[in-house]
């Protein structure tokens, strides 16, 4: 297989920023800084007019001011400056330009998207690739490359392709609190050059990439897009979330990106065809990405639940049986063996286990947790950190430690797929502090730091995992 | 109308806890320092023989041993001395008993099951109500009655009627924090007495409550509480969640509250032909009181959306469309008057509104909401709070402010009604004091002190919103 052409446009040895003071939208958006925080080893050479250095560095009039070679060049200039701008790019060598510049066809304006044309037809002319326009671009904190500052510098082992920059940005910031990091992130907006399928294709035969994620609003060539989806599929999980699903998405994404989104019917069932998974919208894509991160494959749908309390249990049964999974009665094997032990409640005790009756009968929700996980029965184990125990503060938080440290302690034991609940929380800035959420916090980061993947909620736990009960099976 | 029962047993003017320093499950559930923590005003007697005092209350080894009357007694001692001690009740006159005592039906055991309907028997030949048996029984901020501490002081509107303990507290934490206060929250378990039916005909005549929720596993009597549905409906929001509504889940409420649970078809339909509203969980629970407390009543589906950044706006538009909302395109009078303004982007603008487009327009997001909400062809408006913004942190923060501060003059300005959307974040303990989430728990709190509904997805405002809809369209 030959080197992808993106392997050589990611590596780059020097990055030309220009307009590198210019701003757009909220707050401005400069792109200097980003590549100084994350410790870019290369050069970089901010282009301004206007300014001598930019955040100390030295900055040049222009383009071809730069007395070295440039590889990359990350373009904040207006739209009518573009095509002078790729002159400078050909004349320096350039060999790829991130198009953070927007207002073309996503405008609806035709001598917007002529314009746009003309760009693409002079990079072609000059052997440029070309990413977005109108978007963020690269984050790849291998690289010490990034489009916003604030973004964390731990590399990781998750791909993202998005047409969206704000959600890229979200999503980057949402998943590594829940223990996702990236190889690369690439916005790529309006999709003018480069687009999905080069992404796919990139991120299939790339190694840094174990898990693939995509938010796509328009597929520019469908035939290629599907060939090119079952292909990475066959190799790694590709999950992708589609903006523009309904009449009013549609339009929206026209203006957002100039995407022309087609019916999500026939998109679902391609996407689903060609082994890849379907998410509604950036939580759930996080949901399924941490699953495929931190769980061995899942082998079925019957689930063990340690539901923490008698209204929690009752829902959590509900909530998964409304997602597909099978939530079935506390096995006969398990009953005899908690008899035999003398527990009193060994015939009261079900599936999902209600920790707040085990009481004084000498078993703990943890003991039932790791009988579930040595039980044939079970596919799988999802638990939920009991935050409605109504009890004291003190007993709250040595309760919780001690749930925490139990489940950690199981998971060392078990092979079997074991997932976590703890809840979120909407506080107000007075409450932000408030040790009840803090225990939730602390408990996030013990598990996650043990790679139990942990869910906001039940109901997207079983949702998650009843998504990738589907995809083991179909690759049988 | 005469005065219901619960209005007498609600008002005590002395509480005895009997078997005070008991404890049961996790951490142990002491009743007597929720009602000094609240400021109870009536007497408090714990009873219990091996503790002369509890909490800095003298207590009493039993309960005929107490010199003055007793209103209202909790009983916390095991079930089998709940015969005698109703014994004693009886001799002091006491009016009802909160039995926290559980471990009767719920077990499923067939003498558990005796015990209770033995214990039904000689309260109601004492003429003693019960509520429970297997319930945290009562919390009454304006009266000091709470069944565990930490809860909010602060009374408020909305009454609730729970089978389960554990999730009337989470519930109350989280609601509170949403900016709900509660009339009554009662925790009434088994239903072996007091039922379903008399709880809600409580909350429909009770003048301190406006909203009514409940949580329900089985019902007594399933023609007196459709009446009693039909009557309360018809008076004020009533919103219930099922629990027990798959096969798994009616095994759990079995052993949960005992409860039968019958077929969910057979529900839904006549929760909804009831006039009241059915929600999945506690968290949907909480938006649609959120919505009801603070919304006028929304007229029709038609949604003007202010959509944060591109990906966000086109995935807004598809999740408020798969909830049965009309997102309208932006309609020819404010594309006429943005034109006649000297807007650059009237033509390119849509509903969702893109703020990060909007830019040197001259034109803010909030313009465009203001413009939306004059407007006759929006129902009503939902607004996100933009945390994707590509920006540096202090444009964020200002940014957050800003648009915070002129949601809050929008409201003011407007009679229809505005939803805002507010992320929540799952953070580890190191990012639990991270700026970005401190953020969003400060526009939290402006937003609810203003009286603005706060929901931390799209499609949870959305969902709740349809409901809405549909809700007034039934009324009318």
């Amino acid at each position: 297989m030959s080197t992808h052409i993106l392997e050589e446009i990611l590596h780059p040895q020097s990055i030309a920023v220009v307009g590198a003071s210019g701003s757009r939208g909220i707050g401005g958006v400069p792109f200097v800084s980003p590549l100084i925080e994350q410790g870019f080893k290369g050069k970089i050479y901010p282009v301004n007019p206007r300014h001598p250095e930019i955040q100390g560095i030295k900055a040049y009039p222009r383009l071809r001011d730069i007395p070295g070679s440039v590889d990359y060049v990350i373009s904040a200039v207006p739209a009518s400056e573009v095509l002078n701008m790729l002159e400078d790019c050909s004349q320096k060598g350039v060999k790829a330009v991130h198009l953070f510049t927007g207002r073309f066809s996503e405008t609806g304006r035709p001598e917007s998207a002529e314009l746009e044309q003309e760009i693409l037809k002079q990079a072609r002319k000059s052997g440029i690739r070309l990413i977005g326009p109108n978007c963020m671009g690269l984050y790849y904190p291998r690289e010490g490359i990034s489009f916003v500052t604030g973004l964390p510098k731990e590399p990781g082992s998750v791909g993202l392709a998005s047409q969206t920059g704000g959600g890229s940005v979200y999503f980057i910031h949402m998943a590594s609190l829940r223990g996702i990091h990236f190889s690369k992130v690439i916005s790529y907006g309006n999709a003018l050059d480069l687009n999905e399928s080069d992404y796919l294709d990139y991120f299939s035969q790339d190694p840094e990439t174990k898990i693939i994620l995509m938010y796509i609003e328009g597929v520019r060539d469908g035939k290629r897009f599907f060939n090119a989806l079952r292909q990475a599929a066959s190799i790694k999980p590709v999950i992708i979330v589609k903006g523009g699903r309904g009449k009013s998405g549609m339009r929206a994404a026209a203006s957002h990106t100039a995407a022309l989104a087609s019916s999500m019917k026939v998109w679902e069932t391609m996407v689903t065809q060609a082994g890849a998974i379907v998410a509604e919208d950036f939580d759930e894509m996080a949901d399924l990405a941490v699953s495929f991160y931190f769980l061995p494959p899942i082998g079925g749908p019957r689930v063990g639940i340690l539901g923490a309390g008698g209204g929690t249990s009752v829902l959590s049964a509900d909530q998964c049986e409304e997602a597909g999974l099978d939530v079935i009665p506390l096995p006969a094997d398990i009953q005899e063996e908690l008899k035999s032990k003398g527990n009193p409640i060994w015939d009261w005790v079900g599936n999902p286990i209600d920790v707040s009756i085990l009481g004084d009968s000498g078993f703990t929700g943890t003991d039932m947790l790791r009988m579930m996980a040595r039980s044939q029965n079970f596919d799988f184990l999802i638990a939920t950190v009991n935050e409605d125990a109504p009890a004291t503060k003190e007993a709250i938080i040595s309760g919780r430690k001690e749930e925490v440290k139990s489940f950690v302690k199981v998971k060392k034991e078990i092979s079997k797929p074991f997932l976590v609940v703890v809840g979120e929380k909407s506080p107000g800035i007075k409450n932000h502090n408030n040790w009840r959420w803090r225990v939730l916090s602390e408990a996030r980061t013990r598990l996650i730091a043990s790679s139990i993947p942990v869910y906001p909620t039940i109901e997207r736990a079983a949702n998650s995992a009843r998504k990738l009960v589907d995809y083991y099976q179909r690759r049988k």
